[in-house]
């Protein structure tokens, strides 16, 4: 029952924990990232709302989040801005506004937010980070390799290993649909039915195909070589009968043999099935689906035309985007990203005028390198801040207390083993010193 | 001259040298606030309109995004939600909805991008990134030192020295009123005039306290006492006849204290005359002001009631925010940020039958944990290659060509020296981890 209080439906609030898993899973990503040379971009989160619309038809558009004109405007009802719907367009934007300034080829990664007004579910939100490589201006495999091998380095590297590449080629897709003799007009929609082989039985998508108005034999015989037990080698077979199709074949081919050293043998594999619904791609395509039903957690390929139909240079370009939101529900908690947010000191407060020692020997713990805070409740017992330390997580307690400050000694409590020592309230900054590169190690 | 690829008005792309700088930036400050205990906090971009309208007033409301209703909505010209317009309402919203979740006090930071439609100039952006910290909860005067040491260690750990902080008390300022008769109603004009001594001639603040109603007498005395050689010990002698001034002045003095030892000598002072424009602070006030004429980059203080006025729980609560864009103008190129966007290895790609060899190149250097690129253009000259290496900022190539392979061998060319040599193909992942540990030295 959401409240008042909760944030917009389909958003989320990240507290401490799942913010820090999610800093340390995009810093992972950035570091794969740079390493095969992308740059980062960052893009407004909004656009102006003609760079926006019209750009992946009327379905997509009402799920623009736009924005009303302001002052005088405002009672128009019109908008003039929109959120971004995603970060190929500010891509496309980017790459025709600052042309000259961009190395080419242009090799960028982005990690943001996007805006979708979906209906949300389990998993789908309204507000949710994607995570996008693309190449643009250079038809090289090569740059096809790198994006793919990077996003895989980017799951691997997140500790997922039960994945799979299913790999597939836009002409492997056009030459069968000549080869079994499809009507142009009915490419796009056999295609789409075809991509339900993994969800529906055989003789339903044969229907389906005929509803279509596809022959009923060459449905049959399409969806027959498709689903056989050597299906590889019938299609194999039957693309050589077509030029496209042996092109498409030598594209998947040349792919396979170049990511071949960087990704595990049996992770990748030649999926003629496969179709990828956007029909923008224009080469290969792949897709990444995790193992225990997961399903599609990214995908992506070659998409030579659309930068210029976004509205940007007519470039060639491939590029590759990570389902973030699914691939984070698999990471585990992250025993580094949940000890950041704790303390290392915790410094109970146990008198007025001790107030102002216990700062400076917070702050003497920063500056050996430690996380440390005074208690700020209004407790003066030693007992419940001793809690208080506990709750924060924090190795040691630094007590300074009447008997302390009359020794002139610190008395330094071990939280893990309770044992305590007394250390000469001169010599705290070097005694933390020692104690914070034995924490690091 | 604005062209239809430019980013919205007052809104930026950041390109790859600007977005490391940024995240540089950002890692440092999130290192600091952690260090002092702040758990991180994200929220969505927009909050429900209900939840922003009408918290600073009618000014603050016309400067907020308002995004349009969706679906068959959409025509009323109705908006639901808004972009937030700061990261402190957000707060007092999570505040309420996750109170039992929360630690008590609950410190915590947020960096995050808050939109407002103001009229673009330098350094003012409609998009621009906040940078708050604070804590609710406690009323302890150890809660406001936190907040103001984080924020003094996070902009000199940016290797900004050149600032100071300018500490004062609504308190002090009440007592000030109140010791020169300034009738209540006219408390808030007063104040606000009396801010413009930084800028104005004192004849001038005079001249408009008296517009504002001021008896002329009173007007002369008090910005006399302020801007005095020797205001301070005017304007503490003349406090202690009022409770309130009293109290404040013993709440600046007890904040001086606690900072001391973390805040160079120096570095903060208590100015009397220093107002901060709102009027929802209730106790100590700070702010950050940056040298060079870059005027003010921070500030905060105690607001004890604005979290429950803003929606939240009636909690006390003390705060600070940086001016985050204004600091990064003061932030020079960080050599090491401008490093991070840069290729270790470039891998040129000879003849077409090559390409997969030299992909794996750069995989076994990026194992090495270097970062590694093959050359993705369509020229086969190895001079333009390198033309290119050097334009990535590589510092080593690694030559693979016909003569190579028939050697069994691959060139490593350092592009520094431009001298070469020859390493054995299957000894160059040793050779570059080697290498690479060089580098990191």
């Amino acid at each position: 029952m959401p409240t008042q209080f909760d944030p917009p439906s389909g958003t989320r609030d990240f507290l401490a924990a799942e913010f820090e898993k999610r800093e340390w899973a995009f810093g992972v990503l950035r570091t794969v990232f740079a390493s095969y040379g992308f740059e980062p971009l960052q893009t407004p989160a909004f656009e102006r709302i003609d760079v926006l619309l019209g750009k992946y038809g009327d379905e997509a558009d009402k799920l623009v989040f736009k924005i009303l004109r302001r002052g005088e405007h405002e009672a128009s009802g019109e908008a003039d801005l929109a959120l971004r719907y995603d970060l190929t367009v500010p891509l496309a934007r980017v790459a025709a506004a600052y042309s000259s300034k961009l190395p080419m080829p242009y090799k960028r990664y982005a990690i943001g937010s996007v805006w979708r007004a979906d209906r949300p579910g389990r998993g789908r939100y309204r507000e949710f980070t994607q995570c996008d490589l693309d190449t643009l201006g250079t038809r090289s495999p090569l740059a096809d390799a790198e994006v793919l091998c990077a996003h895989h380095d980017a799951v691997s590297g997140l500790g997922i290993s039960d994945f799979s590449i299913l790999l597939n080629s836009r002409l492997v897709l056009s030459g069968l649909l000549e080869v079994f003799a499809v009507p142009a007009d009915l490419g796009p929609g056999v295609l789409t039915s075809l991509d339900k082989l993994d969800k529906l039985r055989p003789e339903e998508v044969i229907a389906e195909l005929a509803e279509r108005g596809l022959a009923a034999e060459s449905a049959g015989e399409l969806v027959a070589t498709i689903t056989a037990a050597d299906a590889q080698d019938r299609i194999r077979t039957a693309l050589k009968r077509s030029e496209t199709g042996t092109a498409g074949l030598d594209e998947v081919d040349e792919l396979l043999a170049l990511v071949s050293a960087q990704v595990p043998a049996g992770r990748i594999a030649f999926t003629p099935r496969m179709v990828r619904g956007l029909s923008y791609y224009t080469g290969p395509i792949w897709e990444l689906v995790a193992a225990g039903g997961v399903g599609s957690v990214g995908g992506g390929g070659r998409y030579d035309r659309l930068i210029a139909h976004l509205g940007g240079p007519d470039v060639p370009a491939t590029g590759s985007s990570l389902g973030v939101e699914r691939i984070l529900m698999m990471v585990g908690e992250d025993d580094a990203a949940a000890r950041r947010g704790r303390l290392d000191v915790a410094v109970p407060v146990l008198a007025d005028d001790l107030a102002a020692r216990s700062f400076t020997l917070a702050g003497a713990a920063r500056a050996a390198g430690l996380r440390a805070s005074v208690y700020l409740g209004s407790s003066g017992k030693l007992g419940k801040q001793l809690r208080w330390a506990a709750d924060q997580g924090a190795r040691w307690c630094l007590i300074y207390g009447p008997a302390e400050r009359d020794a002139g000694m610190v008395t330094v409590r071990d939280l893990d083993s309770a044992e305590q020592e007394s250390v000469p309230a001169d010599a705290i900054a070097e005694f933390l010193a020692a104690r914070a590169g034995a924490c690091d190690a």
